[in-house]
């Protein structure tokens, strides 16, 4: 009787106090139930709150206290892969993780472009669907695998690039494609899970991590925050290698990103035995007394190659002079390289050496893919360092980012003239930082609201228009480069 | 190509500008087809903007310029009596005004209690859709009226009880009226109207006035607001006669509400004859030569008598003495006045002098609404003051609100006890302050925030329990009071 606080205000009172928000919206079913709820169940009630910008919403209320039911998916949804975590929201801890390649492939893998150009032609209904499936997949999988029930996954994070934000929340691509290469948002407020068609808790919100511009998304502002790239003193470079390269450079006064189409070949698609770095695949491999030696994820026989087990066996395959400076097969030179139909393939396991009695090889189109991904990637770094007048010396730190799994053997990456020379103890491989920032936006506010920070401060730089660009690129297309004096050793 | 800003972030850049809002949400439907929308309309584009507490929401976006089409309804959910404005948001203006008794009042009209205990019984869904049909009613009949789609009207802003807007949300109503007599929500967020149902455009936001407590609603935040109470810096005092009459006594610097239970006499409901204050409603009334004269509203025959007329026409047979002072008939004191069944009964307008040819009259039942009404507001003044030891005199100004329509006689409301006692130049009539207060926080952001101060900063004030309360109302059962001194006439 001293307090008869009406049952919203007090349930809003609580979550301003718990939350720190000073804002709090509830929907009307919600709304209705809020009276019975808490009379029915010894006023003991738990509230899910997300969050719409600057305003907590209360998603769910339940009887009792459900609170240690408190789940998340994390997706990075890059172009040729896409990654789900589920994570606990109350130990903030990884419950499991799983990846595919993106089942959009099949309408034009190579480059975005033709993605694009695909959506405008046959409607965008088509890829939208495929992307939200494999999604759905991937969380169910999870959620069984863990015995979660989806109805408590009450938030969904995404990181992308701003193309495949488009493709999955259905927005048009068409402004994106045509200079002046405009997106339809860079920064979309959250929506409901179900209405973007992604099977979690039916009224979870979906968030994306907002797009720095309309080639450099979401993944790199997660990348940056994953990195502190924002809030170094000295000056770093974050490369996160993706069907779509992006270049960052910067510290905690300025950044400056990049996007470079390097192609997925250094995802380990657009390979002939290329798979994501999952069970099975051949992550590490080296040369041993003219053969080739590989370690397979998990142990036991391979059934494919993925990115760091491709650079690997490039470097190793150069080293021993099986591919020349031009990145082209040396006829003749090793027993396991053979011709067919004019096509060079090197076969790096036996059919009878593998899982499933197809042998694992590397063709010409292989490697003139990787010499082509690692071009993109080392021209757009090299422009955009010559136009910050940066030289690789003053580059204090260099991330290397991308769903290489838990292994790239940087050394054999700066061989093959991937990375800008720099003495190996400053490179550090980061591992997929597009799901690990979006991981720490889905554990903290704070994080959600620096996410949204270094995506304002974050400037884009279009290199594609550039003429530099082509000349550099063109340099690149050796291994590691024309100039060979750029990748002398150097020692910090 | 300078300034290659996503269509999201543009828009929202506009919107924030223009609007001086700092955050911008869009539903899904809308950002699918913000790319289309300007390039198919040389980028001249509408939006038309809601406000969710301290977000503003995108809830339109139409090719070219439309803006000169922007109404609003504007709602007075009255328990006896719904009166709905459609208003012209762009030049701030009335467009039309129409009133209707609530239709709910098939379900039990003379206290709110029994509204209330039938809303449990028979389950609240019938009594949402009578609310909803009378405001879905009189908003189209006024849009028809004035040429007006009702697409075009983006916003709908309600004043009520607390009760009422229980109803009219579909909020559990049982927890009110049980001690410790809890609401379900006193500051509900904006819903989309045709979530409650209501017949606008279909994403268009309805929004409720913040009510003070449970027994205090929205509609005495707008009446202080309209009033001005809140920065007067003398005392006021607000009575709004309704079937739930409300007193707030204050200044800027405190507010203090209560409610009294006064019935719907004063509104025209609950009396034979009675009507809303509208075309064919006696308004004024006089006696001249030992006859009552009366005024009807738009000329013509009478249909009915409003508030305003009832008011006057009981004052005038108090004064002639057809009425004593304890509100009863005096049998053979007026050739019009005749005993049927036992029930005294006055005609006012015999039946060929009126439009639908049935006499217009007062019972002793009529009478005896009347006196209870005035004594159950004049004993919860009179309380209300007592405890803020204040005295009639001290009260500089006396705001006296209701639907009575354009008009009502001061003098004679005071002559048979309605008010506290006081100067009659320090009183006035406001008219209907909840559909003032409503129509302001239409017209601007300012107001709305302020009628959430309002609804925050006012002391809601329990008397329903109170002894002193029932000893009050037995006095006021006399015409004017039992204690006649308090009536003295006072000059300011």
């Amino acid at each position: 009787m001293s307090d008869s606080l009406a049952d919203a205000q007090r349930v809003q009172r609580a979550i301003r106090k718990l939350a720190g928000v000073s804002s709090v919206q509830t929907g009307l079913k919600i709304l209705r139930g809020l009276p019975a709820l808490p009379r029915e169940n010894r006023f003991t009630v738990t509230a899910t709150v997300g969050r719409r910008r600057d305003v907590a919403e209360i998603m769910e209320i339940e009887g009792e206290d459900t609170s240690g039911r408190n789940y998340m998916a994390v997706v990075d949804v890059g172009t040729s892969t896409i990654v789900a975590h589920v994570v606990d929201a109350n130990a903030a801890s990884l419950v499991g993780a799983q990846a595919c390649f993106n089942s959009q492939s099949a309408y034009g893998r190579e480059v975005m472009a033709r993605r694009i150009m695909y959506g405008e032609k046959m409607g965008q209904d088509r890829l939208q669907e495929r992307v939200v499936e494999d999604i759905n997949r991937l969380i169910s999988t999870l959620a069984a695998a863990n015995d979660i029930n989806t109805k408590d996954i009450t938030a969904v994070i995404c990181a992308g690039n701003t193309v495949m934000m488009h493709f999955l929340l259905g927005l048009p691509t068409a402004a994106i494609r045509r200079s002046p290469f405009v997106a339809a948002d860079l920064n979309p407020p959250p929506f409901r899970a179900a209405e973007v068609g992604v099977k979690v808790n039916p009224r979870a919100l979906l968030y994306f991590i907002p797009s720095i511009g309309s080639w450099v998304g979401g993944d790199v502002t997660a990348g940056i925050l994953a990195t502190g790239l924002h809030e170094s003193e000295k000056t770093g470079v974050l490369i996160d290698i993706g069907t779509n390269g992006e270049i960052v450079v910067g510290n905690k006064d300025w950044l400056v990103a990049c996007s470079a189409s390097d192609g997925p070949a250094l995802e380990g698609a657009s390979v002939a035995s290329g798979m994501v770095a999952e069970h099975g695949a051949i992550e590490k491999a080296r040369v041993q007394d003219g053969t080739i030696r590989y370690k397979v994820i998990g142990g036991g026989l391979p059934r494919g190659i993925c990115g760091s087990g491709i650079l690997d066996a490039v470097a190793a395959l150069l080293k021993t002079n099986v591919i020349d400076r031009a990145g082209k097969f040396v006829e003749g030179s090793h027993p396991a390289l053979r011709f067919e139909d004019g096509q060079a393939c090197y076969t790096l396991a036996q059919s009878e050496e593998t899982a499933h009695k197809r042998g694992i090889v590397l063709t010409q189109d292989d490697l003139d893919n990787v010499v082509t991904a690692k071009a993109a990637i080392f021209a757009a770094s090299k422009i955009m360092l010559d136009r910050l007048k940066l030289g690789f010396s003053d580059i204090s730190r260099l991330f290397v980012a991308g769903g290489f799994g838990n292994y790239i053997n940087l050394e054999n990456a700066m061989s093959i003239g991937l990375f800008p020379p720099l003495p190996v103890s400053r490179a550090r491989y980061v591992g997929n930082t597009s799901i690990c920032g979006a991981r720490m936006v889905a554990f903290s506010d704070e994080a959600y609201q620096l996410a949204g920070e270094i995506s304002r401060k974050t400037t884009y730089c279009d290199l594609m228009g550039s003429n530099d660009y082509v000349e550099q690129f063109k340099q690149a297309m050796f291994l590691p480069h024309t100039n060979i004096e750029l990748f002398e050793p150097r020692r910090s």
